[in-house]
């Protein structure tokens, strides 16, 4: 495999999630900290205006936009899908890309610890995923795979595809020193394992790791009129990476009834309660836990 | 005193607090559960624009622009100074009120409970929130006294000022069945006080019950070019209420740094990491232990 040159940290994706963004500006300032022997690491804010505004966006998701279809489609020019295009000129482009792989740095209102989403099962990636899960047991492995052309992730970009750092329960537009420190160890953990990679010194991981992989988005009840009639059920709040089974609470409405899963099958939730879901009034995502392969 | 005619529940004084919000909704299809004999209980959605953006506010914190002197200054043109003369015509006007009580609902980031703030040593208010504590023993008095005319918080429109009910932590945007329970049952409280006193049937209240009183805030640390340098120390994060004295840890900086607590006087933290306040780099509030009396 062709060795990595090129890493780029990126913060700000959606602008109200201010442990990146502040990351940055750290990092700007301590280059050594982020320095390692063999490749460059460039740091990029990737919506600035956004952060201005210290909203998630302008117009739309800029973590949706990153499509080889959308970024070649002209027609599409809201602030975020102008962004997307500039970014990939910035890091890609998608079809034969500069920049070798991406972090990128998000935080959650939803009690998910540190989350390692990658969609990608290139085994470089799952093991660098699996490397930091090592040096932080708490992590939580999320797949959710994706072809990288179609995939519309910022992460996607790079050559070898990237990996979104999520951690929380964090309110937007906030900072927060324990999921500062939390995102910054992750990345840091990140760049050893690129320059061992690089050199061939990954130090010895195991075959197979346990980790959950994105089944589908749970809305929130709503009425004739499309306004949501409930809430999160109390027994889920904070219950990230728990099973759900038939019949358990999932919601309560603002009458105070309680809404059960319905489902057959056991799943188990994430992103619940996230708020900047509540646009488009997603309530939870439901996952399947897994057995990850590393294949070498 | 002259009775109790007229009440007026406000949410959405900041548009992305979304508890206030959607209660609103509830008790407008739920009338029975607010109404009370005596007297008569409006609801009013008071920044409908920032609620629809999801926004604190579109030009400036609307619970800041109720003081008599603003209200009366047409130069002052901004949406919120808009929105408040509007509100005052509405609720008010301020020197000759229509409405004579008013339960201003509130969120925030910060770990803070139920806190009811209350500007005014009127002894109806003062045992308004003792009532409310006798029912509801966490919740925390929060004096934060001010002359109802100069007062620019929107309760003071009130012919008897109000009460405004704070509860945390959440974040923005988000709804929470507990938060929602806690604001929804201190507001039942109220009312049902409000009931008492108009038949002069209030139980039996302690003369004196503990409380905190606003001091001063305190700017999260900056550097020269006036960009925040710090966050707040982990062991100050969710622990509003308690006790900071001199040495004591209060801010982190991006390196690591700890920043202590220089000052000689013990006090409180209050909204401790509040997001609403990065735009004016506000870390905390600082609030001094009191007793406060209910004078009869």
């Amino acid at each position: 495999m062709k060795g990595i040159k090129t890493v780029a940290i990126v913060g700000g994706t959606h602008g109200n999630e201010l442990t990146g963004v502040h990351l940055l500006d750290h990092w700007s300032s301590s280059q050594e900290e982020i320095n390692r022997k063999g490749f460059e690491t460039e740091l990029c804010l990737a919506n600035p205006k956004a952060r201005q505004a210290m909203k998630r966006y302008i117009d739309q998701d800029l973590n949706r936009q990153f499509s080889f279809e959308d970024l070649g489609d002209d027609t599409l020019c809201g602030y975020e899908q102008y962004r997307a295009k500039e970014l990939n000129k910035l890091l890609g482009p998608k079809e034969n890309p500069r920049v070798d792989f991406i972090l990128d740095l998000h935080t959650t209102t939803a009690n998910m610890g540190l989350t390692l989403v990658f969609n990608t099962n290139n085994p470089f990636v799952v093991s660098m995923a699996f490397y930091i899960k090592q040096k932080m047991p708490d992590a939580v492995l999320f797949f959710h795979p994706s072809e990288r052309l179609e995939d519309n992730f910022l992460t996607s970009v790079a050559r070898l595809n990237g990996l979104l750092i999520e951690v929380g329960p964090i309110a937007q537009g906030l900072l927060n020193h324990e999921v500062y420190e939390t995102t910054r160890l992750a990345v840091l953990h990140a760049l050893d394992y690129l320059e061992f990679s690089n050199h061939g010194q990954v130090p010895n991981l195991p075959k197979t790791m346990q980790g959950f992989q994105f089944v589908k988005k749970v809305k929130l009840p709503e009425n004739d009129r499309g306004e949501i009639v409930a809430m999160i059920h109390p027994e889920r709040q904070d219950k990230d990476y728990q099973q759900i089974n038939t019949g358990d609470p999932l919601f309560i409405t603002f009458d105070g009834a309680t809404i059960a899963y319905t489902d057959k099958e056991s799943l188990y939730g994430a992103f619940i309660n996230e708020a900047a879901y509540y646009d488009q009034h997603v309530g939870l995502s439901l996952m399947k836990k897994i057995i990850i392969n590393r294949i070498e």
